[in-house]
């Protein structure tokens, strides 16, 4: 073996910025568990703390504080980010993208890490994938979706990028961080909102306010977090500790979808047993969300060099994703979920 | 920082035994994946080889291998090894059993892992999830399957445990290693095979000889691969290199699902193009089978006590998540698969 080298010697302490509220163990323990497994794997030489949205930097702040270098690193939603570049998106979830697998493949095995290692570049970001939350539900709605009328001028709690689909349906989309949105909701600035998905909307308390619960989330068929690193500081670790940064990192991208996966269900029945009531949205309104989105995706080709390149990419491969997926996987899922277990 | 301890400079060499030919990049390579992490996260102090099915031992040998010390790992689907106990089927595939997410859930999230480390501890094995293939497809006919009587008699090879519930139907299934498939269809020794979907399939070449490609595999709506770890090797380790393990499982893991997703959608083309039928199965087959999956559960439940602890969780489990995912998860992707894209 090699000699082993002066480094090993020296603590790494780094601080990480999440964009979420202590109090989700699921989103923001993603990023607690990429800090237990740096800690494990380094025999306690790296040292990751984790300061929940707020403590050290808004919510929002967390892509400017990684790029200047005020912390080592984050852990967040992309799409938060679209005022900076609507590409960010991209490497989150955009209306009708793809799901939770297919879009950890495109980053894994396809071409999504090496577009978005190339667009993060001049943020001095190294990204990697840091969990999925699975197709998210449609949100909370004190009066029901029946018509495209009940979109116009809704004030709706989405989560960044989506409200521009949602703006051309003639909602009036408000980008709040996971903390804060409680209480907005109950103030009544605004009439509905969506966050994830059963298990963190009721610790966020939603169903105490508004009873309609609607599904699917068609902006979120699998939100993808990251993990945000400053380049420098990176690049000033070692080739072992980058290593470890990087399987920490797929560690608790994965741990992250199946906590979602498997405390969903528990949190869904309770919500239904307490009065919520599920419903889908009107096929109108997936048919105009549909076409508003594919019109944006469009405009945005036409405007922006960043999105053109990685939207290019994304929707062959999502083409090519659905046409599979509806075979074997959607048969088999159809027959389970129909079958008397 | 902890001064840095003396078996960092020591080598540390494992062989890992795979049940799978070398051609096979995604789930051979999935073993392949898991060294590289090793050695990189190590910088190279630790260092696994790999080796393929029958290089040093057969590849349906290789828990034996684990369990006496010969090799200090394998990489394998443990529903090979039902002959010991039909519980090992549990940690890979059963007939209409966990997705892929939500198998990953289980292990991860759920109850999985404490049942299986609890299972494997008299084969002196440490298991870690090594990959799934997704839902995979239900194999290559050279006639068509119509009705059950087409079952009748089929000298059909199936992976492992799926094999007894193919048998209550009329068939006659063989075990047969990945390697050694092609040879036994073109032969005519076996009417039909099933090894995973397009990607794999296309290389071993069943095309050539079979045309009838159905779906889904309903004995494997997401088989999962297991790292087998010999709980003195690991035990032997530092706590550092334990985790190393760990994330670099995870890893490989997640980067397998990853690349049959990315890679299964071309392959499936140029057969198709090549003229590959794709049908899916008769409801009355999938519905016998159903019904016979369930009954030998059951005979199971009243005979084997591992198989009853586990798969009562399992099955509970099981039942939560296809009622989850029915709603958003299904509803997304449903819309999507049906959207022009």
């Amino acid at each position: 073996g090699a000699a082993p080298a002066v480094h090993a010697q020296a603590a790494i302490r780094w601080r990480l910025a999440s964009s979420f509220p202590k109090a989700l163990d699921t989103i923001f323990g993603a990023a607690e568990v990429f800090a237990e497994k740096v800690n494990a794997m380094s025999g306690g030489k790296f040292v990751v703390t984790v300061h929940a949205a707020g403590e050290l930097m808004p919510a929002f702040g967390v892509v400017d504080g990684v790029q200047q270098g005020t912390v080592e690193a984050a852990h967040t939603a992309p799409y938060y980010f679209f005022g900076k570049d609507d590409t960010f998106a991209l490497g989150a979830a955009i209306p009708f993208g793809l799901n939770s697998r297919q879009l950890t493949s495109w980053f894994y095995d396809g071409n999504g890490m090496k577009l978005f290692r190339e667009f993060y570049d001049k943020y001095n970001i190294i990204n990697f994938p840091g969990g999925n939350t699975g197709a998210q539900m449609g949100g909370w709605y004190r009066k029901e979706i029946k018509t495209l009328a009940d979109i116009k001028g809704l004030k709706f709690r989405v989560g960044g990028f989506a409200g521009k689909v949602l703006s051309r349906m003639g909602a009036v989309p408000q980008n709040i961080p996971g903390g804060e949105i409680y209480q907005a909701l109950e103030k009544g600035t605004i009439d509905a909102v969506e966050w994830v998905g059963p298990y963190d909307d009721e610790k966020l308390g939603f169903q105490k306010v508004a009873k309609n619960y609607y599904y699917p989330g068609f902006w979120e068929g699998g939100a993808q977090l990251d993990f945000y690193i400053n380049k420098a500081a990176f690049n000033a670790l070692s080739k072992e500790n980058q290593a470890i940064v990087e399987s920490a990192a797929s560690y608790a991208h994965t741990e992250m979808q199946a906590r979602y996966d498997n405390r969903n269900p528990a949190a869904l029945k309770r919500l239904v047993a307490g009065g919520v009531k599920l419903r889908p949205f009107p096929k109108v309104v997936m048919d105009e969300a549909f076409k508003q989105s594919m019109a944006l995706y469009e405009e945005l080709r036409q405007s922006n060099p960043n999105w053109k390149k990685i939207y290019d990419d994304y929707s062959a491969f999502r083409k090519d994703q659905n046409q599979w997926f509806r075979f074997t996987e959607a048969t088999f899922d159809r027959y389970m979920q129909s079958a008397k277990l």
